[in-house]
């Protein structure tokens, strides 16, 4: 998307078609600085230290670093170790290893002299494929958006609430959640982003809100508590969240606190939809909240924070009393009765198991 | 309550009778200082800048203000001067207004000399209604807690959690939703607190947890997020909060945030109690969503925070993006139909107008 006018996508190929460049993202939101990664080792790192984050980016930077892997060294032995260097950055991260799994597979039966030109070509497929898929929900979820647009008065916003990051940054380009504000925003829908903090990693404060701001679209922070105030005053026509996983029936996994969003917007008749890549959506479960390990992050998250003292360095404070327990749960589960719709590649779907066994009858197929 | 094993009030006489003491609450959580009042001006500045703050607290703070103002100057230009000057401290507290009426009534009758030990029996017996109040609260409150201790293995903890601050700090002793939590904890019954960070101003993670943690409660502080998650688990027995504002129909209007919580809290099954000194009920209201006013407050507050650097240091940081608009609703409602009961000093209160008006009969009378 736009930063100050100018066109990104979170990665990319530098002039001269080998070095591949990212946006610097632990620089946020203080600074805008980009990356120049040179070698595998270099795109192990940046995905180690997460100057790239979110999923998607994540495979396509380890589908690139596998193509600088193979300008160095194209033979078997490279490819495998340069998989396995790679998958090591981030143990947790599905779509690394699937990203990586189809790099080897792929590459392995090409001949090692045109290898590097292939896992390139790879690489951009990856990319592209992910902005396919973002760009296809954006337009369905932008249907919604115009929707409300048609029950306001001329110029008055549609005011859309987003929790967390599932925003450009986290993908190639566009984002899942955000695919459909960008594209009503860029198509004259007058919108307007409630941006949880998003507490306790303030991925919203940090991104959201910096990427909204740089793209020029109108939006307020605001504490997570404030969401179901301003539900209860009109002030919000939908809820449009991200997710990292979803159940068959439909039920959401996201960053904690969505749960309470639902809530609020249910008791109001506010629309609450979550987008989501399809490859998301984990066939195997069935209930959320009792099949859906919630991982349990370190404490000094919520205790301490970082940010830009008046003088303009960054510094780490403490926020919690000496000495008290700190829990700090990542993620809640949504059940599916409370999601309006679910914004896929394929179209808005209910939340339930017969829609989403529908809309993707292979993918049922396979699991079964 | 007790700080590290000492037994404190937040404010109480010196050993010489007329200084006045009480705990610099701006120093909070990283600092227990007291300050020594010796003159009306002292006391004055104290509520200014808010090293006292909480309703019952401010309240007792002008009457000893007025105490010492006597001791100075016990004429009637003197008294009357005084409560000018203090009530203009904070202009917005109800409490504050009350406390000088009273002061002001009662002394205007005494003879100037003995204006002073009038003045400073009064003072002294505001602070005893409060905790007398705050301990008939935790009375009834911790009646709640034994009932749920019953349902519990010997030794595990009935789990409460709490929003903001409506703690001892805020009162003169015991405070309201935290009485019944120190009664219980003090009667040995097991509990444990888990205390929402209360953003934007962080009172839960900067006072209830300080509180807590120095009486030797067992407590975690959460993200504010991180509640509804927590009763979708089973990990939460009782909801029990605060209120600054409760309508004659039992719409509860209290720190932003609060309804959320009601909400999850409703959707699992959890008992949400909210408890109160009676004076804070406003029988002119019946229609909390509608007819009370929320504070917007200045949006520094979300994208600024003070804490500790590793070295000890205190700093403010900016954490939202910069440019990025910010709103600061500073409270919610909370409709009476979420609220499972009302703890009051006359018992436990279904939260209708019926139930209200029959327990304060002569509050209704006086409104109508």
């Amino acid at each position: 998307m736009n930063v100050d006018g100018k066109r990104y996508r979170t990665i990319w190929l530098a002039e001269d078609g080998v070095t591949v460049e990212i946006i610097d993202q632990t620089k946020f939101p203080f600074a805008f600085e980009t990356v120049q990664l040179r070698t595998m080792a270099q795109a192990a790192h940046a995905i180690r230290v997460m100057q790239v984050r979110g999923a998607p980016l994540i495979g396509a930077t380890a589908a690139y670093g596998v193509a600088l892997a193979m300008r160095e060294d194209p033979s078997d032995i490279s490819l495998l170790a340069a998989c396995t260097v790679l998958l090591e950055t981030r143990p947790t991260a599905v779509n690394l290893n699937w990203a990586l799994d189809r790099c080897r597979r792929s590459l392995i039966k090409v001949p090692s002299q045109n290898r590097a030109e292939a896992a390139y070509a790879l690489a951009n497929e990856i990319c592209d494929e992910d902005i396919a898929i973002n760009l296809s929900i954006g337009m369905h979820g932008m249907a919604l958006i115009a929707a409300l647009a048609q029950t306001k008065r001329t110029g008055e916003p549609v005011n859309i609430l987003t929790h967390c990051n599932a925003g450009w940054l986290a993908t190639v380009d566009w984002g899942t959640a955000t695919a459909p504000i960008y594209m009503a925003h860029d198509g004259g829908i007058p919108v307007h982003v409630w941006v949880d903090e998003t507490r306790p990693r303030n991925q919203g404060a940090f991104l959201t809100a910096w990427e909204l701001g740089h793209h020029g679209v109108p939006h307020t922070v605001i504490a997570d508590n404030a969401g179901g105030h301003l539900m209860q005053h009109g002030e919000v026509d939908i809820v449009i969240t991200g997710t990292d996983r979803t159940t068959a029936t439909g039920d959401v996994c996201n960053k904690i606190g969505t749960y309470l969003k639902a809530l609020a917007a249910k008791d109001n008749n506010v629309p609450f939809y979550v987008a989501l890549p399809s490859p998301t959506i984990d066939f195997s479960l069935s209930d959320g909240v009792r099949d859906i390990p919630i991982e349990e992050r370190n404490g000094d998250e919520v205790s301490w924070i970082t940010g830009r003292t008046a003088t303009g360095a960054l510094e780490t404070v403490q926020i919690v009393a000496e000495g008290s327990e700190v829990g700090n749960p990542a993620f809640d589960v949504t059940p599916a009765h409370l999601v309006t719709g679910l914004i896929t590649e394929r179209g808005v779907l209910d939340a339930n198991r017969q829609a989403i066994a529908h809309a993707f009858p292979e993918r049922v197929k396979k699991s079964a």
